[in-house]
């Protein structure tokens, strides 16, 4: 049990109420119970904050008071000082100990920096090299001369295959498979010929890539995913694409070959990018989005056919007029005295 | 060999016609040869039942013999009496020993129930406790703390991460990711910056989970998977997502993050529900739909914006009349003397 | 480095140029340096060739020259002809010496070919059978009285479960699923009921499945892919599912329960395929498309409800115009004194 006023200042927030009031845990506004801390992060949620029962609410500096029994702490990212408190709460962290374990499969060939576990299960080939306080997840497997930095987590049962460099603070989730051959055949003849992928994947500092995704190493050359890039679970990267900077790609987005995705680009879920296009710095896809062509910078595009969000919206809108738009075309026709076709 | 007999009677049904012929196997109705069964469960294969070559045919209490020449037997549902029949005729199903694999890596503070079956490879961290008669195959990883329940299958190269509960007859099948980290990420200042997801997630007793699928774990709180719900392959199931009792998700759905599904919901293949909706009980989303507001109990919607499925149906009709739509008002606008935009 | 002269003879080339230009390694046209050699292989690419610094272009045989500067190696398939270069100057490919690791469990009554390698953490379970000259990866699941053939390459993490059958040739990648249980439910009852799964997968030779890819199980007979076959990274395959020979199916697409695909079949990226359909020989799926029933050979079809490319691209074309429509149909209506139903 934590008071109020140590959870603020713990996040450096003002209270208005009670800073005496005992505090047990986190819960989402709507579960929240008087002995409980929730957030305010979006006017989204102002409703479910008038009628949530928690006890404090973490709300930004200068919104509303959203009802009159919880204590408010101010902050100026609610979202951002949820999560720290959240971790005041949270079950300690779960470590591996620096350490081969009897049970990993380390080639005589593989380096190994200091402070790296390695779990039961794991196998690194000849050549590999991990790099410092570095975790290698149980099942995990490290192809021939591939490298990993510093201060990595690689969970369970990931497949890095041979040649691949991934940077320092990178964090891979259990079964994503990085390197695997690109999808490249020749079928000029009856029979598909396979196209030697006979390049690599790169993955920058602080990457971070989601459970069972994909990322396809290159035909020539690299996949290159820039530093701070976050990638979800099930997400398809395939040969030769670059994704820029701190960019976000959300769960089952998929990005073709050679497309090359700007810095800050977001991808939400189910996207789809064709092969060999362009999207610009701080471009937004929106969901199940399929891009055919180049994305300036900063546009966001939504639709089955890609398109500006507001000429997506504007087609959308008239698309669901369309049954009474047939109507009113008939009665113009009826009073042309013209023959309408459906008849 | 078994008579149509023999089966009839294995699954509670009626023979018409020779119930001595000889049946060794199984098989669809466009495929069966005359010493073979098949059976005919809706109405959409008649063509099919009546060219059908099958030694004998399950059919409905109520339907018209299909053909002349197939032993008929009438149960009330064939499908699952075809199942039944299948069972009989199937290899032994493969079972795996109870005991641990002195290949498999169980830590001294993992507790585990009788008649547990741990294959070779798997890996069972401090704290985590294995029910009665469960098997844990090959390969898998089962973190910290985490708990399973009796009688369920765990198949080869699952992960279950730390702090996950799941309950008693539970199937996850091989590759799926159980408590991954969801995809939170502050994005105020130029730099993602990673949320914490220290939630967890439950999934309750007889939920069957597919290959390669994803259930994230929470932001805080849990990701819950209530009673009875069956994921299909490659599903993506975002940080505090609930899905209810008895609910189906079909190959490469996705639900984002915060959704609630009610019970009895059906999400058909590929679709997307975005974050903070809510599915009411027994509604069903069509394949490929796109979900991204409040669907009501009981409603089916489809479509890319999706909606109840009539106006979808109708909407859809009417763009694929939009040519001639054009057409017609370009004739309108030519009686009246008005200059068409398109000329 | 190796001259122009000696890359040309290798590929059967004829050169337009300096034959002793000395060649250190390969790129795309874009990134090409003055001491790489590139290669043109699509009309797409005509501009990035005129501007490349590439110190030699493989072209096709009548394409007219790009540049000034390059070197020029004529070839009647320059895609190909690229790869063979390419393999001049890839590293050495990574070999797995033949012999059981002594960190794989391989059951006693599985039988293993001559020259096979089976790496760490691998398991065989009784009853396999893993063909001459087959690679099984570290961590892979083979299970009981399943069947690899000669040559294959099972990279690491891939799931095979019981009673598959997998010709020669084959290569599956890291994490693919071959044999989970079909998703088959009977829902007659408030309950769901599993309907087991008794059917297999075969695989034929030369087929490659992408990583994390999943190949379900049938519910009776057999789930078939055909030889030469290729399947991207996570596509679903579902049970009963027939893929004819040469088909290729790109990332994320799905192809629902028992449907038939023919031969030299194309689905693009996220295609979805619904239940008991039949895609004819040659037919094309685009990327992201639904398609609900049949397709006649070498059609191509493509949209959200899928219909032969050239109406969906009119009714594409239509649907972009729908705003100016109803400005349009709102001038007839005020021209007749007809009152707009929008106003």
């Amino acid at each position: 049990m934590r008071t109020v006023g140590e959870l603020s200042a713990h996040v450096g927030g003002v209270v208005e109420g009670d800073p005496a009031r005992g505090i047990a845990g986190v819960a989402g506004l709507s579960d929240a119970e008087p002995d409980q801390i929730s957030f305010l992060a979006s006017p989204l949620y102002a409703r479910a904050a008038r009628h949530s029962r928690a006890g404090a609410i973490l709300v930004g500096l200068n919104v509303p008071r959203p009802n009159d029994s919880a204590v408010l702490v101010r902050a100026e990212n609610p979202s951002l000082a949820f999560s720290r408190v959240c971790e005041i709460f949270a079950p300690e962290p779960v470590r591996f100990e620096p350490g081969v374990s009897p049970r990993a499969h380390v080639s005589p060939g593989a380096e190994i920096g200091e402070g790296v576990s390695i779990q039961p299960g794991a196998v690194i080939e000849p050549g590999a090299r991990v790099g410092r306080r570095t975790v290698i997840g149980a099942n995990c497997y490290v192809g021939h001369e591939s490298r990993i930095g510093d201060d990595c987590v690689i969970y369970p049962n990931v497949c890095i295959r041979e040649r691949v460099t991934i940077g320092n603070h990178v964090i891979i989730h259990c079964g994503a498979v990085i390197g695997a051959d690109g999808f490249g055949f020749d079928i000029s003849s009856a029979e598909a010929q396979k196209i030697p992928q006979i390049g690599t994947v790169r993955i920058d500092d602080r990457v971070e890539i989601g459970a069972n995704a994909t990322v396809d190493r290159a035909r020539f050359g690299q996949t290159w995913i820039q530093e701070g890039a976050k990638i979800d679970n099930l997400v398809q990267v395939a040969h030769n694409v670059v994704i820029g900077k701190n960019s976000l790609i959300a769960a089952q987005a998929g990005i073709s070959g050679s497309s090359r995705l700007g810095q800050r680009v977001i991808l939400a879920g189910q996207a789809g990018i064709a092969g060999h296009v362009a999207i610009g710095d701080g471009a937004i896809v929106a969901a199940q989005a399929g891009v055919g062509k180049d994305v300036p910078p900063r546009l966001m595009v939504a639709g089955y056919h890609a398109q500006p969000i507001r000429q997506e919206q504007k087609m959308e809108a008239s698309m669901r007029r369309l049954p009474e738009i047939i109507q009113r075309l008939r009665r113009v026709e009826q009073r042309l005295g013209q023959r309408s076709d459906d008849d």
